[in-house]
């Protein structure tokens, strides 16, 4: 199957290449109704979007998003959802360096390799622009998720390491600062730091938690399409992600079964959540949460020696207006996938009983 | 989509309950003209099957399987491989129980919830049982796979780590011991250790690592079926597992992006391999490695409180034959998955150029 | 995708070759809470098993089903449905004969050229012995379907034509005879000519028309998905096929706008029902109706002359025992296929709003 | 699934109401390196566009299509190609007298009743103007598919059907006449036909022959993924089309086996070709050839009396500026669905074999 594609009855597709004249995609499967605030919509994007602080690449792009279809008098009607992002500020010669070179850890070389030639061009599909088209459909499920509610935020930056629980934050106060950080004390640490790595030229990686509350009892397809195993999926899609782990994650292996187990309160909550809201690959009501690992952005402005098409050594320079740590900007991409997942499981869920 | 299909071209269908008739699959796309070694299945299924030394559950199952269609004369035909394993020796009393009350952090309560009613007896399909018709399905992708090397082992067990590279390690050394470990001092370390958890009846977590070696330049179908996307969402299906990392994983995060980049070779190899055979979702010809962990098992057979369907306190044991460490077991599951991705993305790579 | 699995929420994947040691499958997204009533599903198969009556293939064979999985306490679980049909009147050596030579207007020269060499006995997996799995499933969701009504019968063989409208028929008396058509005078027509043409050792074609009555407003997903394309789509699959059309069909290209359209009642029901009940891809309520033309079988008992591999002309016979018109076994093949495309848009029409 | 997605492989889907800002879609899976010719795009969206000629309506839309991604440098680059048409020439006002009452035969009633309401405006999402997608896409898939050839025609307006074989006629002579049919004398009585029906208001239907030449042997995914069945899908999926038929097609179940069945000849070709080039459902290298059923238009300038959403009584009449026969305009269409079911057909025809 073509890879373009996420979902399976809300589906969107995207297309788009950093520098071509549009990127965008279709929702397919939205279900009819849905009272639709555009604005939402746009205010995710700006989340995302380059030049909103001094910590992120300083390309201007004002990714306003069109609407092409699928909406009638402010509703959804049940039809797919076309939209585009028209690219205007491609500095294309930026990238002329990268022609006949491969950049160290970029996919420059095996899309080189798989598809015979690429569009070179602010690495061409590779680039993480195209994950503005999933917030645009990510966006959307939200509305249609009403009452559950995703928080996304940054808890790791290089070695700084947010060591509270989600339980005692307040998650709204991510958006309060640049980092997306709700510890404001720990934000300024990470600003700072993100502040030196920018000024040294290099960048770092990062770790986003996301929490989703009011899931209710019953998403997940086993035994493939586990609730966990399809939001890894989309995690790991995203730019730059290394690794995924939900509830008690990578610690979770250190525990014991009579420590790990959660026990049941009569309701059917539980009493710790060491799960991460997923048993046997099925919501069960408590909150979801996971990490999602960020490698540090392989464009480094500092000199660094590659190779040509024909193998030849260059030494070059990383150009353009690049992100020294991608996590800030990944928080609403983060966000995106989650809803997706959550909306497709959704309307898989309608399907289980008679 | 029903969720008990994995893979788009080369696909595998799984059925079966812990205590009905029989589990088995269909392997469908598998292409024609592969000279099939029926051992190599059944070595797999007994590397997985429960009774095979002193540290895994004691139930004795042959786990025989049986080939119903799409070979002739020893070779595959290219039609759907249906295959069935005889269920026979489920204890159903053991599981009397369970019938009425939820297991902690087991998937009684969901699928309740999900279906109405559930098959109570061994877990039912959430049982770990269904991983033999995976472990059928993936030991005819390795015969697919030829060159390619998948090699799984046992890194972590409780706060046991393997520290090594394994780069440092004899991969074939880790069938010479029970829990799989290649590194022989640590393997028995953590031997002694599950040996010690399985008598307080308890149990405990693990990490597997795999490593898969000559895979070909170019799998993976970028933007969301990245390779090491839907490897993740391969792994998380396995039941337990917890969370999944590969190449620098979540090490990655803290290290700057100077360092983590990976320098070319002249011939498009590289010096380092923090990106661990994948970039832009898409092989790079390098080794592909990454952890998967799982979680303690959550039957312990030490004494505990749990709720009956109606919300009441009840207080029960874990009984039947349990596992006190998944991860011995699970080595040959986690690298059926991995042979049936490498099939499914090595199939799907042939589309990419006209 | 592997092309032996039908529908998506609702999906049923087959396996097995004509000698092979099963046939069987797996019915996945059944949703849970179906009291199946097995007795059900071997009557349908009856309907299609070869020896039934004085005009069909005078093989043998039981065809009995066995379910492996998915059925507790007398109720489907949601979870997949595994069975098979084990071969136990297999004569290989009917088929000596066209191991190294093609029969005409049979699979063996393409799934020869497709894979490379093929299992030739009784035509393997393109043997309409695979359709005993359909009707398995078939089956199972008509039980689903309850309320809805599928009624396939015979309506023509060769130049015998049943001029009247459905409408004129008592649909349930197409089992009284081995024919399967509700005129009984037809019907006996059909049967002598039937007689006729196996005397001959000749084949001959014929149509089956099918009637769903009670098919709620609503199914279909346009624009690809419309329900009679996916009906168009599921009738075609049918061994010997050659054509389908709903509603008005071939007829109502000489039609003028103004006669064919069907004005409403009232209700939203319509006066006429040229539509075939079905509009803009979606039902309307209207009885679904549409024909299934089917090539005279293949395989002729007359001496004939063809090719062998190497391209040398043979003559050869028709050997095995064969029908001498498909269409009496089909209808009950018809209408699984019918069952399996209404189920699935039933579960897929529970997504459409919000 | 959501339903406007068509293929595996080589997938299309598409976006847009009749009255939209724009309609367009994303072609996934096309493999990178072809060459691509836009003018030829254009040139069979010029085909289909309104318009065009005195026997189509006269509507009049550019129908210029903009391509987004994918292409770089005049070829293919593997990844989506996204298009869009914006829509210009919508005259709304023409549909409000359909705003509140229901066409007969028009999919107004079944779209209200399944999303619950629906765009009004000149049919919205279930309005032909969609098929110009598809056009586009098919457009490219042809010229993927260098070497095959792939013509549609004209072959009965009303009773009006042309009793030659298309082996007798130049099938590029086409395209020499407004109607599309290959033989000039009855095009140009259809010509007359059409014209006779326009002037009374009304409208009549037609049937679409195609043929496809040099088709490969081995396209084709038994069993339930046949070439025939996937072809017939494309085709009912076409708006109006009510039956499908290929190689004898219906008058086949006339023929006795003995007559119908095609000789091989000694280089696996066949001296008859009663198959349409598919046997067992996979192309056998003989022309593939088919017929495509369109009901007559159901917007009928004649006044008629319907049903408003309250069922209540009213009389209207066909405004806006319609088809009185869509045949000639359906030509790009139908060969568009071909190619684009022969282009995903072709590369999973590379995966059978190891």
């Amino acid at each position: 199957m073509a890879g373009n594609s996420f979902g399976n009855l809300f589906r969107v597709t995207t297309f788009g290449e950093s520098h071509g004249r549009a990127i965008g995609g279709v929702l397919d499967g939205c279900p009819a109704g849905i009272s639709l605030d555009t604005n939402l919509i746009q205010k995710d994007l700006d989340r995302r979007k380059p030049g909103q602080s001094a910590i992120v690449t300083q390309r201007k792009e004002p990714d306003t998003v069109e609407i092409y279809s699928g909406i009638f008098e402010g509703k959804t009607t049940g039809t797919p959802i076309g939209f585009a992002i028209h690219n205007t500020n491609q500095k294309s010669k930026d990238y002329g360096h990268i022609k006949d070179s491969y950049r160290p850890s970029h996919a420059d070389y095996v899309y080189d390799q798989k598809y015979g030639f690429r569009d070179y061009r602010g690495g061409g599909r590779s680039s993480a622009r195209e994950t503005a088209s999933r917030v645009v459909a990510g966006a959307i499920a939200k509305q249609f998720l009403k009452g559950i509610e995703i928080h996304a935020f940054v808890s790791q930056v290089g070695n700084l390491k947010l060591e509270k629980s989600y339980l005692e934050l307040d998650l709204n106060a991510a958006e309060d600062n640049m980092v997306r950080c709700p510890d404001q004390e720990m934000a300024s640490k990470m600003e700072d730091y993100i502040k030196a790595i920018k000024k040294d030229g290099d960048t770092i990686g990062g770790v986003i938690t996301c929490v989703a509350k009011n899931v209710p009892v019953g998403l997940g397809e086993p035994v493939f399409d586990k609730l966990h195993a399809e939001l890894g999926k989309a995690m790991l899609s995203i730019n730059a992600v290394k690794g995924f782990e939900y509830g008690s994650g990578f610690e979770g292996v250190t525990m014991k079964g009579s420590e790990h187990n959660d026990p049941f309160n009569a309701d059917g909550s539980t009493k710790t959540n060491h799960s991460g809201g997923v048993q046997g690959g099925i919501s069960n009501g408590m909150d979801i949460y996971f990490n999602v690992a960020f490698k540090p952005v392989a464009t480094v402005i500092q000199g660094y020696e590659t190779i040509d098409k024909e193998g030849n050594k260059v030494v070059t320079q990383g150009k353009g207006r690049h992100d020294p740590c991608v996590v800030p900007r990944a928080v609403p991409i983060v966000e995106a996938m989650t809803a997706l997942v959550l909306a497709d499981y959704t309307l898989l869920s309608r399907t289980n009983k008679i």
